[in-house]
């Protein structure tokens, strides 16, 4: 009786991204359906607990982004903080809100997208919440877990440290920008792979904490030039970055003639969630010039003296300015 | 530097919820400010997770909810889905979205009512996610605990165990109408405190479970003629419901021109936030007349045939319909 309410038909559908129950169950005796989801603490483990906003227009457009993408990314970006403490997901929750219009196909390829990341970043769901609105709203709470003091915080950073980054930077937003310029986009083409479906650096995190390599750690989100700052206030330390190390993106002949500058994507560009961290002098030759084939660079250098300077590629020096993301700026 | 950023300055105000540094601090490694938060599990106790949707125009009227009433109800609404499965509340994570335009005096007022509700329900704020939007969006996680083996579920109900609710039915709906009417309301009436401000019954669901009093257990959020369902379903069992037994409120003659039924009211007026929770007959003699003054009542029992029926005031038998708050059926 109870399934045939719209609501319970909804739920009905999403409950099918959860874990069969004769699965491995990760320890959660009890999923969807509840008022709330139980999970059985793993002895020895801190956990993490982190949660991220996907709102169209904010963060998403419905006539540009693949529904399926908007479910792949709205985990993988909650899942990357978590990577960001050197923790690994453990389950996450998802509040959703959908237009009545979109329970349909829409609604089907969104699940497949976020089925697949959950498979994928060993990540079932837990729970969650839905109901109705005029614009798709998705939350979604992810739960981690850290061996106990081996979390990995934005504060650690020390004066002299090496500042470090995975990947290459600029990349995703430099997608964005191709998918805002064509009319009709194809999820499987290369130069999006990064916007759309963005690779939480998992392994590389738990790595630099299990061996204790890195001092501070945050994952990169809304740019360098925004968040670098934030790591160096959470340290209370200064940084000197040399732009000639930032490992940029080439950007294609046809996109050059639009004055875009390799460099200031790096710096602003969003969406790369990729790792910052920072890491001892000692410890430095410990780091490896790539991890599972993601180059690690070092970029610059922490500093006690607390302000934030870079020596551009012309020899010049100057205050790094955020110029990231901040979805309050006036724009 | 990264003081001055407009979302860091928000984040720096939504701060001040959380637990001071010095406060004795539940355990939380960390708070907000990091990637994520950090939270020590207690030992011999499972995690409870459960979130929930605070949206303008669905759950409120930004013109008619008081700031504050929004900030007490969105946590206090989560925290009852801890209490409804026997467990205390530990921390919670708020995802807010805010128009540019509020971020000034209602956001503080709203903030007020957010602490206040932290404070009382011994539920600090432990991380977050804020980002701008044309509506208020609010999503809270909250983190629970419940000693391990006492979380009471949905599905423990058995055929002739007694059908019991806290409180009285309705009350919360009949609130919300008279909101609904009036051009001006004033926070402190008591005839709305039950819709702006609900109680979520910690300590009722605690004892319940502590002392395996209850064999299943949900809290009323929708509506009893849509949630009992629910409970009956995961259960796999039935019910035959006394009318006359439900604890309805009494409408104030000004109401009683306009038709309002006060059993209608009980049946599918939503955001009670009652316990609703079935005894086995061993143990119904156990159970007080009031818990910390709020009455506890025997509305029915639950049977093996799986169908949900009504004996009505005037001696009649009938289906229950579930017409409580369903936010995808078409009005």
């Amino acid at each position: 009786m109870a399934r045939n309410t719209p609501e319970n038909e909804l739920i009905r559908r999403i409950r099918a991204v959860g874990p069969k129950p004769t699965s491995r169950n990760f320890g959660m005796r009890l999923g969807i359906g509840d008022d709330a989801a139980l999970l059985t603490p793993r002895p020895g483990y801190e956990t993490i607990l982190t949660c991220d906003w996907s709102l169209e227009e904010t963060h998403f457009l419905r006539d540009k982004h693949p529904a399926d993408s908007i479910g792949w990314k709205c985990l993988a970006r909650a899942v990357s903080d978590v990577a960001a403490m050197g923790g690994e997901p453990r389950c996450f929750l998802m509040s959703l809100a959908l237009p009545r219009d979109l329970t349909g196909s829409w609604l089907s390829e969104f699940l497949g997208g976020l089925r697949r990341a959950s498979r994928e970043l060993h990540c079932p769901l837990a729970g969650g919440d839905t109901t109705r609105h005029s614009k798709v709203l998705i939350n979604i709470t992810v739960v981690g877990e850290v061996r106990a003091g081996r979390a990995v915080l934005r504060s650690g950073a020390r004066p002299g440290d090496m500042l470090c980054v995975s990947g290459r930077l600029g990349e995703a937003d430099l997608g964005l920008q191709r998918l805002r310029s064509q009319n009709r986009i194809s999820k499987n083409d290369p130069a999006l792979k990064k916007h759309l479906y963005p690779e939480p650096r998992i392994a590389l995190g738990r790595w630099l904490a299990d061996n204790r390599i890195a001092t501070a750690m945050m994952d990169l989100s809304d740019g360098l030039s925004t968040d670098l700052p934030r790591l160096c206030a959470a340290s209370k330390v200064g940084t000197h970055l040399n732009a000639a190390s930032i490992p940029t993106v080439r950007i294609p002949s046809r996109h050059g003639a639009r004055n875009i500058d390799s460099l200031s994507l790096a710096l602003n560009g969003g969406d790369d969630y990729e790792l910052l961290f920072t890491v001892s002098p000692g410890k430095a030759r410990r780091l490896p010039p790539t991890f599972q084939g993601v180059p690690l660079t070092a970029i610059g250098e922490i500093t006690r003296d607390r302000h934030l300077t870079m020596l551009h590629l012309d020899g010049h020096e100057a205050n790094l300015r955020p110029a990231g993301w901040d979805p309050f700026k006036k724009q």
